[in-house]
């Protein structure tokens, strides 16, 4: 019955999204950040004064940064080949979720950022098309990109261009998850250097999370990672020269030399991070109980955890934590990239590092010890705006001591502009409800 | 003294312009349409819920201009090879002219508009580049993109995609050209088909001007135009293989055979459009008083115009128009691109043709009579929101009419949307002004 009422809840935003989107006909639009008291301020904006800044910059590029918003604007890119769990939709059908994505940048990191939804597929176009539109922009933020080629874009962009270039579903996912995992280890008592922890899935995202726990310090013969084909290791001839980088993953984890699927992957491990498919039923009761004492479960599969997080419980578990908002402990991406983009924007940074990164994931890690951990509280939840900024002044000051920055800033100067971006985007998101400029929910 | 000042007056607005540009960083930012009222509203908006649209969009492509604001998104692309008098200065550099055309965007025709600055000069690459981003958005605006390029670029374009692509620096200031063209010639009393005008100056601008006065009836035998080996006529060898569209012109117009330079060309002339370079002195005061009775000049070359408008009303003109606001009749793109702009949107027109540009020019005419013609108002100015939605109507009307529009409207149902979508612009400033959430100018 509860289950029931669950499996119907995770329809209700689908149903709700059907109804408000053709309601306001999309979610993002511009604004402007100058003033026009009259008609004649715009020869000051536009020609013939506009001439000025334009010399300016053609002199000095790096001047583009003081006399534009470049330094704010990031570009959601996406080929719409692998969007959410829908698969290869298109570039027209992906831009409601570049929308949305828009917004949470706008809203949570007072980040000016535009959806481009691209016509091509082909890996070096992609590259070639964003390597086009980088004088526009301060960053640029790659989405829903099929694997394996997401990989190959992402560290051509990275070396090639000098504003920070990011793939949420790599680097986003991987720093959250990192976060939590770090916060429910304290939790339980244990260190990451010690854990046994088994991977259920091997997409983009944990892939990028196996990368970066090990960057923090987990034991690489530690990890298991299950993919479809069952555990990862040395003996997976399927995987030697087709897939790179699960290959890179079978030579370096499992050294215990683990075989089987996920159950066998469980069995004895103090952590599961499951980023595979929507449950439930996917991971079984029983093999949770053959876990570890205290063990940790992260079922982050959307719209339904691989396990409901009450039987994960039941099996032993003692924290549980999953990709929804309406149990404890959501893994969300929208407490990462918000954060990240605002501090590497802050100070100009060429790009954004994984130790950027892994700041950012101790940065959320602090805030919540100091809000007082507990099993049923390893992860903030959106709304606390002060953790942004902690996490925005974390990462821009690790860029600053990186030497990746183009400007060097105080960590004060730096939580003051986060701050006032940040709380600037809530001002007006309330006043354009408040006066009607967004018209309230229809029905409503 | 009077001269001095206005030489000095032409440098103040890029004077104003340096020191407000660093002080508001950028002129453009994103803003949200939709409401976010709890952070379980970015469920209906992202994830999970926004699969619903997705998937609609995927299964009937033409819902992306429902579910989503492409519809109103606007790419202002330019490769920065030819910026307002500047030359070739580069992407970077164009930035902050394109943020500023987004500001004119939003504000004049309640347009999301965002700027597009490439990294590639080849033709074929920006034409690749727009192709591959044309997903995102409901129309193309190009923008200061060289010559000849900018023709093949357009025409490419136009004939490629099935959403309007438009050229600023043609059409844009054609059909501004040609509608204060038209309430002039009323002033005087002479009919477009009779006239002979002179066209200084064989840029982009002055040759979409040609073809649209041609198109609105003008008489090709009585055209000449000038570049800067003097007269366009059949003899122009040095035109004959190199530049295809000038020598276009050497053969459609000048049936009389006029050689020699300015002077030679507006001898007897009525009409005389020059778009060349800044004066004074361009024009001379006896090369006016050549002209025929009641003589219409237009001379608006920015910064400063070929000849001062006095000295053209003292060489006999009966009406003068420049491109500075600061003399009556200032003929201005701005009351041009947001309008034609918002009409085909409001319709989801797949082009812009010629004929709605045209349809613009006759509605901006109409409405200037209206108001009252005379010497020193032959066309608006861009205060006048009224004239916006009469040409934005007149757009998305002749849309219907030649069957390139996606949806149908009644002139009053377009009427209503222009109208609210350019009040709304206004509000959203005001309010934005007045909280504090754009500054005051800084030392005012």
């Amino acid at each position: 019955m509860e289950e029931e009422k669950l499996l119907a809840r995770a329809k209700e935003p689908e149903r709700l999204a059907m109804r408000y989107h053709p309601f306001y006909r999309g979610k993002l639009a511009t604004s402007l950040k100058a003033p026009i008291r009259t008609y004649e301020d715009l020869s000051i904006w536009y020609t013939p004064g506009v001439a000025g800044p334009c010399k300016a910059i053609c002199k000095d590029e790096g001047k583009v940064f003081e006399y534009t918003n470049k330094g704010n604007f990031v570009a959601i890119v996406s080929d719409g080949s692998r969007v959410l769990g829908l698969g290869d939709i298109g570039p027209e059908a992906a831009l409601p979720v570049m929308e949305g994505k828009a917004m949470i940048f706008k809203y949570l990191g007072g980040v000016d950022a535009f959806p481009i939804c691209l016509d091509t597929k082909d890996p070096d176009e992609i590259i070639t098309a964003v390597r086009w539109l980088a004088p526009t922009f301060g960053g640029i933020n790659l989405e829903d990109i099929a694997k394996p080629k997401c990989f190959y874009i992402l560290e051509r962009l990275r070396e090639e261009l000098d504003i920070p270039v990011w793939h949420d579903d790599q680097q986003g996912t991987a720093l959250v998850t990192l976060s939590a995992l770090i916060s429910a280890l304290k939790v339980v008592g244990k260190r990451l250097e010690d854990v046994e922890i088994a991977l259920i899935g091997a997409g983009a995202a944990n892939i990028s999370i196996a990368r970066y726990i090990m960057l923090a310090g987990a034991n690489p013969d530690s990890i298991v990672m299950v993919d479809r084909g069952g555990i990862l290791h040395e003996g997976r001839m399927d995987l030697k020269d087709k897939e790179p980088v699960k290959w890179e993953m079978c030579r370096r984890t499992n050294k215990k030399g683990k075989r089987g699927g996920i159950r066998e992957a469980l069995k004895g491990a103090d952590v599961c991070i499951a980023l595979s498919r929507s449950g439930p039923g996917v991971i079984k009761k029983e093999w949770v109980s053959d876990m570890a004492e205290e063990a940790i479960v992260f079922a982050c599969a959307n719209p339904v955890p691989e396990i409901w997080p009450w039987e994960a419980k039941e099996a032993g578990a003692r924290i549980v934590a999953t990709g929804r908002s309406d149990f404890p402990n959501q893994v969300n991406n929208s407490l990462g990239f918000p954060a990240v983009f605002r501090g590497a924007l802050d100070v100009g940074a060429r790009k954004i590092t994984d130790e950027m990164c892994i700041a950012a994931s101790y940065a959320i890690s602090e805030y919540t010890e100091e809000k007082g951990l507990s099993e049923e509280y390893i992860i903030p939840n959106m709304g606390e705006a002060e953790m942004y900024i902690r996490e925005a002044v974390a990462v821009g000051m690790k860029a600053i001591q990186q030497g990746v920055a183009r400007m060097r800033k105080s960590p004060q100067e730096l939580r003051e502009s986060a701050s006032s971006m940040i709380k600037n985007a809530h001002k007006v998101l309330k006043l354009h409800m408040e006066e009607g400029i967004i018209s309230p929910l229809p029905g409503l």
